[in-house]
């Protein structure tokens, strides 16, 4: 299933995609795509539905975040062998954890906006993935087991606020509209194996991007498992994994983002995402 | 006012302290002690009831944390002069922000859980706050009219796990419990000016911090403006401000928390916190 919300900023709507790729109302059925409509019962129940059966939405609506209030929306740093080369890192024994805002949440084409005094505005296109069940101290079978589905992501960064100002990642990672995820969750029956999926990222029409899953460090089940080491995940809750080379901070010299700047990025399976860079305010 | 939640985890319910201390409930009146009540009508509201009217709740319930599902727990590092030479780092020339999971939030009296592996447990008494306007980039005198109210938190951290496993502090601060907050939220107009409140932790009947918010750099006003020019701030986010000298790590040697031992902490005029330690599982 290719689950979504659409509609204003605020006002979103459940939906889903059918067989031709048009979206289908789901709020007759579930309330949001959130924690709650993500366990495997609910997931199951929406896998019965007669999806053409479901009202049709009309015209092309703004996408939302494909997952609503998620209680925690946590990042893995470094985590492509060859991403880490590039920035000059080590490549990490285990995974770096940082979290993102929640109130960075966007949609997948709405705008970047360029926060006041930033100068190092940086991509990252990156698979995510968000938790269905409850997990503490689980094994990688079930963290795989816990993954309800998974994601683009454009982990958008101030390379200045992160990395210059006060010795922490999240300030450079958590501003407004830095976390565009969809346009649609796919479930993770749907995805099957994600080691080896395609990944780019073009800044108007240049691709600076151009990876795979395959060079991931730390793969998402495992990923599950270590985070259940250190805090509860629980349904709702919104993992993004790494990204591989091609960062702005990795060119020679560095590339940032400007104002009306376009970002366009996918993932193989997964779809694709659009944004412009706008200035705050 | 005096807010809080009582109950069975996960099924607490609003309530407001009388006149006598005694409990009244106030799920009559608001769902929950969330963002929403927290807005300056919503306070306004509950300013004008007639508390003694209202049920009084009997026994000594359990009290949850005293604020339910904020869309962010943010922390302040390093924001006393006298704990930053404590541990030896540089008075920081601006804010560090990190963030604890929202899933870390726990009640005044719960029992800290030590993690699996946790070698190094540690403590810190911190004031906190609870935002009760959305702010971007507002001043500080916006700053501190955003301040729904204030109240004691315990920053929990695994210094280990914090400092020696990869990077970022959030791995060492998120863990289940780590988050006790309360006893109770003191609103805004009756704690005033909170630039010289007393505080202090025991453990054990040791006391070992012994400060004052006297000492902190950046007070909340000004942290509220700050931290708005890095994400916008929800009515619900809590914000804790870092801790005085005398944590664990700061002792010659240092001292960590085992298994059985108990914490005792307070605010003037906020209240006062107890929290045994765990094993988890």
């Amino acid at each position: 299933m290719k689950l979504l919300r659409y509609g204003q900023t605020g006002a979103e709507r459940p939906g889903i995609l059918d067989r031709d790729g048009a979206i289908r109302d789901l709020s007759g059925v579930i309330r949001d795509i959130d924690g709650s409509a993500l366990t495997p019962q609910r997931l199951r129940e929406l896998q019965g539905l007669k999806v053409e059966t479901l009202p049709l939405v009309q015209g092309a609506p703004r996408l939302g975040p494909c997952v609503a209030r998620p209680g925690k929306f946590l990042c893995i740093g470094l985590n492509y062998a060859d991403h880490a080369a590039e920035t000059g890192a080590a490549i990490p024994s285990e995974p770096i954890i940082f979290m993102k805002a929640t109130s960075a949440l966007s949609g997948p084409n709405d705008a970047v906006i360029q926060p006041r005094g930033s100068t190092k505005l940086d991509w990252e296109v990156e698979l995510a993935f968000v938790i269905g069940t409850e997990c503490r101290y689980v094994d990688e079978a079930a963290g795989a087991a816990a993954i309800a589905g998974y994601f683009v992501c454009n982990d958008v960064s101030e390379r200045a606020f992160q990395l210059e100002r006060g010795g922490q990642w999240d300030k450079g990672k958590g501003c407004d509209s830095f976390g565009p995820i969809g346009p649609w969750l796919v479930t993770a029956d749907e995805v099957g194996d994600v080691s080896n999926l395609g990944m780019w990222l073009e800044v108007n029409g240049r691709r600076y991007q151009d990876g795979s899953t395959r060079t991931m460090i730390f793969k998402p089940a495992f990923l599950v498992s270590y985070l259940s080491q250190f805090m509860s995940l629980q349904p709702g809750d919104i993992v993004t994994t790494g990204t591989p080379p091609g960062v702005g901070l990795g060119q020679k010299p560095p590339v940032y983002l400007k104002v009306g700047d376009e970002m366009r990025l996918g993932i193989q399976g997964l779809g694709e995402q659009r944004q412009k860079v706008i200035a705050y305010g």
